[in-house]
């Protein structure tokens, strides 16, 4: 997806909320277990609740490789059902990849590629510790981005992302900011930046005025969506902000699209006030 | 596998090759193409002809990835073939896998766990950026490892890994070897080193003098494997070398097995070599 489309979709649905599909065999509604894949039956389920109101969804990738191949067919089903879909839903493979080019060349092909094969999603999840060509393998498939981590939304983001460098005096997940933005464009990437740390946006958004930024951990993990477009949102909105498990689990019972859908459309309404006031609608 | 299990493999088997099955469906022998399951059919003859002489072996997901389902597959049936040699083969997941706590439980499930979906490896490569919740779920496993990169063999590795800690004085790299090694020990966290770096091993090895390195990048990417042992090796050995291309497609042709291991030996004498130099057998 281009990033055109991407910020048209925003301005119609009103919306920049990303679904997660962290979709837990052993979180989903136990009636579904009787499906032939209970897995894609919920994802399908949700997607058909709540596709007018996301812009994005998320599949994490760990909790379909869990279960192995028949999480693997899961994915494919879930991917292969979102393709109708396609003008109005950006699509996210989270599965953190990076490794040296010949091998990050491989990632690209799995998440990007379509055919029997491949998942073709519009994006990838990357980690940015292996450097440029862990990521530039990524860069070549046309209309189709890389999310490289920043500032994770974890406790463990505390122990090296903000080692400060002797050099230049900045953060980590700065100079991974500064690096890499001149590796791609605001045209082919984005960033993750943890809704728990709002208050750095505005660190962040010196580096990189124009990108947009995955948010996730806005909801269970604790982050305010109020402060994340104070200090985040720019002028195409910038932002995709994620909530998994306070929309998919909304309910374990027969009423789990429903309550998605719900859950969804508060959310939904919230963005679509803030969009307002920032003029972006 | 216990670390005292591995180190008696090396003695035993006077190697401390890894053998990477980075099995690319293009580069393997046309003639495997006809076989139901090309790829398993390669890795089964490479490792057939190979056991005696490494002690470990590498997939690298990214190869069985990218060709979706059907190489899911491939390396559910080549960790089922491997099983036979649980006691003499210490398996290792090249993954660089790394997300928040709940996310990387599963994917530690995905890669420790047995029966019908796990893959029931003796390790995995993790990736450090997101620090300690993105490692620990890893090593709650009894007998299986987490190798986490520390400083990796590619052109990337200059972009962050070589930040100076401003407070420290240290290296990242340094900082994630520092850090890291508290949340394990060495019976269970080993580190990626790359051998195009042998000669900060005597650096590494102020840090973590007692775990076992994962060492790639000799043979295709350039590095010494006598470098390596000078300044990596301690009295466990304490090395995995990994080769992959150099070995697994020495041949093209039917011969490709036998070739394979004309090469394994060549690097096998060589370790033994060195092994005996240093007094370990």
């Amino acid at each position: 997806m281009k990033r055109s489309a991407l910020v048209k979709n925003i301005k119609q649905k009103k919306s920049f909320l990303c679904i997660g599909l962290d979709s837990d065999i052993e979180k989903i509604p136990t009636h579904l277990l009787k499906e032939e894949d209970p897995v894609f039956a919920f994802n399908k389920a949700i997607i058909d609740a709540t596709h007018d109101l996301a812009v994005a969804y998320k599949p994490n990738l760990a909790f379909y490789e869990s279960r192995g191949i028949a999480g693997w067919h899961s994915l494919k089903k879930t991917m292969d059902y979102l393709r109708q879909f396609q003008e109005s839903v950006f699509s996210i493979a989270d599965a953190k990849r990076g490794d040296i080019g010949n091998t990050s060349k491989q990632y690209a092909r799995s998440f990007f590629e379509g055919g029997d094969a491949g998942l073709d999603f519009d994006s990838v999840t990357v980690a940015p510790y292996m450097g440029i060509d862990s990521v530039s393998p990524f860069l070549a498939f046309e209309n189709k981005w890389v999310i490289l981590l920043a500032l994770t939304s974890n406790e463990g983001a505390f122990d090296f992302q903000f080692i400060k460098n002797e050099e230049s005096g900045l953060y980590l997940f700065e100079e991974v900011l500064r690096k890499s933005s001149t590796w791609g464009s605001k045209d082919n990437m984005m960033y993750v930046v943890g809704a728990t740390k709002a208050e750095m946006l505005g660190t962040i958004r010196k580096h990189i005025p124009d990108h947009f930024l995955l948010v996730p951990g806005v909801g269970a993990q604790g982050g305010s969506l109020q402060a994340v477009a104070d200090y985040g949102m720019n002028d195409d909105c910038g932002l995709l902000v994620n909530s998994s498990r306070g929309i998919i689990f909304a309910s374990k019972e027969k009423d789990f699209a429903e309550k998605a859908r719900e859950n969804a459309l508060e959310v939904q309404e919230q963005m679509a006030a803030m969009l307002t006031e920032k003029g972006i609608i």
